[in-house]
């Protein structure tokens, strides 16, 4: 059974109160617990060695990978992170100082974004496995779901897509701030952040909104490593294959009525004249993923993959 | 490095915010995020195959027992538990029926305290590993905490000690409604959940407090379990050395001024006639555990053991 069929499976008929407002589905849970104005976001992530990284990278930086990735989440929910738990399991040989620069590199990023680290636990296990637990808040009405995206929306990425696994997936930047400055100034229908690839990812917007959509094939901000790696090695991705289905973006994955996409990307560039910004394709009605290049359109197969010319 | 000191060294300048009432080392971290009557208790806990259960478990009470150890920890603040998100990371070839087993049984108990699971996480670990991220409240205010023991206090146990892992690990009831109750209705000094075995949990006690204790051998409460052990097996641990030490009782340790002690006895029995409620000793000046027996005051050393006659 696949890992998506299986997460179908398990959590169909889970059990319910009446505190849950989004429950499994969406990039956090968002709880209602009685705050005035506001909603609680609740997440968690695990990073396992050999899966998300080796044991050649430094503590510091799996530590902090492993705080970004759930950072990403909170900001797929225009959220701001509060606190978070950590576990950190370990081979019984693992010396004291090596956990010490996992907490080093994690709580660094935790200090940058105002996260308290409020606990967590060590064990053992044969590999590293650290997983995070966080809890955000999101204004009331302000979160942003998966399930809103309507026909005609234009479908929006920011930065670079592909070829994270590169170094980008060690030292993203979770885009927090962007994406609560989206949810504060425009009308966001859909959000989400990119963590299994662009194909695969939008396929869970469209799914959940009951929407197809159509994406333009050189509008994608392909990565200078993507690129780079398609250049020295010829059986490596396509640069556009790698943008659409490379893992570990990272990004945000948006969408906002049509009308309001030039003033948005006006005001981005305004507001963050470093960071790119792509209107890559739009929401159409029916289902499924079309890629529009020279040739016409041709329709994405359920992994994401397309057979290129 | 121990454990302990590992975690005394990791928890040291983490990264706070104005959210945070308790941080690392209680039972659960305590937030302030704005409801007006509540405190939100916040938790993690992690089993793991060949330490917490083996393989030969049946895979629903492996499930449960992953949820029941975290309800014990909201239990041990007197909290209410609200949604979990769970992890579960498995060995590639586990099926999909073992993991829909692991969640049955976990469902089973969250729906039974009215705890909804939100979602969470499957990935992919040598051994099989769950771990639970569980949200809570507590009436602002009501929290007991392990750090408010007095000199003078009644230290009491609920249940019965020692030999859990001849079973009741995998079926415990955590005590959630005693905990509740007791808080409501008495002042409890400080609260906390045996997992680790009574003379190990206690020093987390009296250490927070700044205090010593006094435990009279003959009062404590000896499970069967750990009594059948030592008459079947003559190198088994002594069955009261079993209910000092053994570990995952998952039973309420607390302290409450002696004047209330008789009073808080007689009500017990009347709300929880099943459950055993048991005054084992008192909290003393100093520090340091003492054991009375027949024979004099003995100190048990740094790990909960003392040499039995």
């Amino acid at each position: 059974m696949k890992e998506f069929d299986l997460i179908a499976k398990l959590t169909k008929n889970l059990p319910m109160n009446e505190s849950v407002v989004v429950g499994a589905g969406d990039d956090c849970a968002v709880l209602d617990l009685g705050v005035p104005d506001k909603l609680i976001l609740f997440k968690t992530d695990a990073v396992v060695e050999g899966i998300h990284f080796t044991k050649e990278i430094a503590p510091g930086k799996i530590g902090r990978k492993a705080l970004a990735r759930c950072l990403s989440d909170i900001a797929a929910m225009a959220g701001k992170p509060t606190a978070a738990l950590v576990t950190i399991a370990l081979p019984k040989d693992f010396d004291a100082k090596f956990i010490g620069k996992i907490y080093d590199g994690l709580n660094a990023l935790a200090e940058k974004h105002g996260v308290a680290i409020v606990g967590g636990e060590t064990t053992t296990n044969p590999v590293i496995l650290i997983s995070i637990a966080l809890l955000g808040t999101v204004p009331r009405g302000k979160q942003v779901l998966r399930s809103s995206a309507k026909v005609g929306d234009a479908i929006f990425v920011t930065g670079e897509l592909g070829g994270s696994l590169d170094s980008k997936h060690l030292d993203f930047e979770p885009r927090l701030e962007e994406a609560r400055w989206l949810a504060e100034h425009f009308q966001l229908h859909a959000l989400m952040d990119l963590s299994d690839g662009l194909a695969g990812d939008l396929r869970h917007i469209i799914n959940a909104s009951k929407v197809g959509a159509e994406i333009l094939k050189s509008a994608l901000p392909v990565s200078r490593a993507a690129k780079l790696r398609a250049r020295e090695n010829p059986s490596a991705k396509p640069p556009a294959l790698a943008a659409l289905t490379d893992g570990e973006d990272f990004e945000l994955l948006f969408t906002v009525a049509s009308t309001d996409a030039v003033k948005l990307l006006d005001a981005w560039k305004k507001n963050f004249p470093e960071t790119k910004l792509t209107c890559i394709g739009k929401i159409v009605a029916g289902e499924g993923i079309l890629l529009r290049d020279k040739t016409g359109s041709h329709k994405l197969n359920a992994h994401g993959y397309v057979h290129f010319a």
